[in-house]
C-alpha cells in the first residue's frame, strides 16, 4: 500500500511525464516572442528575430518534447513556412479574430480587432475576474483595452508607440536626429536631443496618465495592467498605480489555445 | 495753417505711401507660409506648395512694392533659388540661430534651437511681456517652448504632430491604415478606424493637457498659446484654458525682422 508522500510523488511524478505543454508565439510588429507554458506556468521565454524563428520552434520542441499543443499569433507578415515547420512538432491553433474568444466582444468589427488585443482581453478576462480592467500595452504601438467587470471587451485605442515616436520624428522631418529613448531630468528639454526625449518619453507618460484618467473616471475600481516591451521603462514616470506584467499577452495566448482545444 | 484733421490726413498719406512693408516665410516641412505685414498688421497671408514660392514671391511683391525688407525662416530644405529670388525684391534676413534675438536665450546648444521656436518665443516676448508664456505650435511636430516672466527662453519639446502620428502607424507597421484626423465620438474606440482616431486625437491631447498642467504648476499666471495647422482641430478637444492664434509664428518672425534690421 501506498503511503501519503508515494501518492504526491507518483502524481507529481506523472504530472512531468504526461502533462503537455504549450508552446506560444507571439510574432508582433517588429520581433516574435516565443513562449512554453507548463499548464499556467510560463517555463521558458525568448525574443526572437523573424529570420530566425523557424530554427528556434525547432530547437525549443526538441528541448521540450513534451509540447503537444501550439498557438500563434501574427500582428505582422509571418512567414507562411514558420507555421510548416511548427506543424511538424505540434498541433497549431492560429488564433485569428474568428478563433472562439471566452469573453463578449462588444468590438463594432470583431473580425478586425488585432489578435494580440484579443490575447490581452482574453488574460484580463481570467486572471481579473468581476473586474474593470484597462490592459495598456507598450510596444510598437500604444494600444488601450478595456474589459469591464460583465466581462465585455469594449474596445479601446491605438496609438504610436516609444520607438515608432522617435523613428516618425527623424523620418518625417528634415532636420531632427534619431534617438534612442533615454531617461530625462527635466520636462523642460534645453537642447535638441533633450527636447525630442521630453516630447517623446514625457509626452507619452502624460498621455497615458491621461487616458488612465478618463477610463478611471468611467469604470468603478478600474484595475490598469502595463504590458509590452516599454511597460517596466515607462511605468517609473507614470503617476497612476499600475501593474506592469511583461509576460500579459503570452499567458493570453496560453488561455485561447486551452480554450480553443476544447 | 494746417487744420488737425489735415495734419492727421498727411501723417496717414505719408504712412501709405513711404511706410514700408515685410515680407515673412515660414518655410516648415510641409508647407512654406507666406506673409506680409505692414507695420505690427498682417494684411496678407498665403500657403504655398514648395515648387511654387518662387513664383508667388514675385506676384506678391508685385502686388506689394511698398515691400522693401523680408525675412525667410526654414526649418526644412528651401530650395536656395527662393532666397536668390527674394533679394531680386527686397533687402533679406535669413533668420539663423546666429541672429540678433531680443529675448534671453536660456538653450544650452543656441546654435541647435529651430527657428521657428526661436520665431514663438520672440512673439511671445512682445506680445506677453512680463508674463509666464507656453507657446504650443500643432504642426508637423508639437513644439512646447517656454518664455518666463524675466522675459528667458528656457526651451520644451519636440513630439510627433497630428498627421505625423497617423502616418507613422501606417508606416511602422504591417497592418494598420493610413486615416485622416477625424473627430470621433467616444475615446473607446470599437473598430480599427476609431481605436486609431482616439488614440492619436485623444491621445495628443491628453498630452497637450498633460503638459499645460506641469507648466501650469510650476510657473503662476501662466498663459497658454495654441498655434500651427492643427490648432483649431485640437482646441476644441483640450481642457485647459488656451489661446489660439494661428498667426504666432508669423508674427514672431516679423518682429525679429524688425529687430534684425537696426
Amino acid at each position: 500500500m501506498q503511503t501519503n508522500f508515494e501518492k504526491k510523488m507518483f502524481v507529481r511524478l506523472h504530472f512531468l511525464i504526461f502533462v503537455s505543454m504549450n508552446l506560444v508565439i507571439d510574432a508582433g510588429n517588429t520581433c516574435v516572442k516565443l513562449a512554453v507554458f507548463e499548464g499556467d506556468t510560463l517555463v521558458f521565454r525568448q525574443n526572437s528575430e523573424v529570420g530566425d524563428v523557424a530554427r528556434e520552434i525547432k530547437e525549443i520542441c526538441d528541448h521540450y518534447p513534451r509540447i503537444k499543443h501550439g498557438i500563434i499569433a501574427s500582428v505582422g507578415n509571418l512567414d507562411r513556412k514558420v507555421m510548416a515547420v511548427l506543424t511538424v512538432f505540434c498541433e497549431v491553433h492560429e488564433l485569428t479574430p474568428m478563433s472562439k474568444l471566452p469573453f463578449k466582444n462588444s468590438y463594432a468589427t470583431p473580425q478586425t480587432l488585432g489578435v494580440d488585443r484579443i490575447a490581452l482581453a482574453t488574460a484580463a478576462f481570467y486572471r481579473y475576474p468581476k473586474k474593470n480592467v484597462l490592459i495598456i500595452d507598450a510596444g510598437t504601438c500604444v494600444t488601450y483595452d478595456m474589459v469591464n467587470d460583465y466581462g465585455e471587451y469594449l474596445g479601446g485605442a491605438i496609438s504610436p508607440g516609444l520607438h515608432m515616436r522617435y523613428k516618425a520624428l527623424h523620418d518625417q522631418t528634415s532636420k531632427l536626429p534619431l534617438l534612442q529613448p533615454k531617461e530625462f531630468l527635466d520636462y523642460i528639454g534645453n537642447s535638441t536631443e533633450t527636447s525630442i526625449h521630453s516630447g517623446v518619453v514625457n509626452g507619452i507618460c502624460q498621455e497615458i496618465d491621461g487616458v488612465i484618467d478618463q477610463y478611471g473616471s468611467r469604470f468603478a475600481d478600474l484595475t490598469v495592467i502595463l504590458t509590452g516591451g516599454d511597460a517596466l521603462f515607462l511605468s517609473k514616470r507614470l503617476k497612476n498605480t499600475i501593474f506592469a506584467d511583461s509576460k500579459f499577452l503570452l499567458v493570453g495566448l496560453n488561455y485561447l489555445l486551452e480554450y480553443n482545444k476544447r
